[in-house]
């Protein structure tokens, strides 16, 4: 029996023209795992606002540009395509900004929390 | 107790001037998921030499271009950077061809077989 045929999508497909809100597509999900594609169009996470997640993430900036704030330590990091970063569970992080003049394009890698490697 | 400063890295980092062969660098891993960056330069898989994997992988094309080759049923898939795809466990595939003037950047995320979604 023959499998059915792969078929590649691209991290460029279906980015609406108006992206009022940043866009999260979910790309493939297994037990404990979920891969994410998100698109920023300038957005950064509203002021005074934290995410504290109870996974780790594991997140690749792969277009535009980005400064993401880390608590306890304070930290400010300035993403460029191709830098990526493991951000344990529960560090409290925000996007500071995004690229307000072309997208960011963003892979995002949720995990069960474990020894970083 | 303040947390470890995170620390990003880019997947440009580390890319001998020579290659005369793919360089295979891995990422991140956790239990039956395995992260690696991958980087060809003209590189294909030797002729008549398949692979059929025992995990899943997807895989991203980040930089330059590549040809993959299915067997059962045959495909041939051009990828260029932003393409991705899910290649299912057991479904033997090879390279044909990277692009010979540039670099080729792949991420791999090698998974446990199970439902694509």
């Amino acid at each position: 029996m023959e499998a059915p045929p792969v078929s590649p999508t691209s991290l460029w497909d279906n980015i609406p023209e108006q992206l009022p809100e940043e866009l999260f597509t979910t790309l493939l999900t297994r037990p404990g795992i979920r891969l994410e594609r998100i698109v920023s169009r300038g957005q950064a996470t509203p002021t005074g606002e934290w995410y504290d997640q109870p996974q780790d993430e594991w997140v690749l900036l792969v277009a535009g540009s980005a400064r993401l704030r880390f608590s306890d330590p304070e930290q400010f990091i300035d993403l460029r395509p191709g830098d990526h970063l493991l951000i344990p569970a529960h560090r409290r992080h925000r996007v500071e900004a995004t690229a307000a003049d072309e997208d960011t394009v963003w892979l995002a890698l949720h995990l069960e929390p474990g020894p970083s490697s």
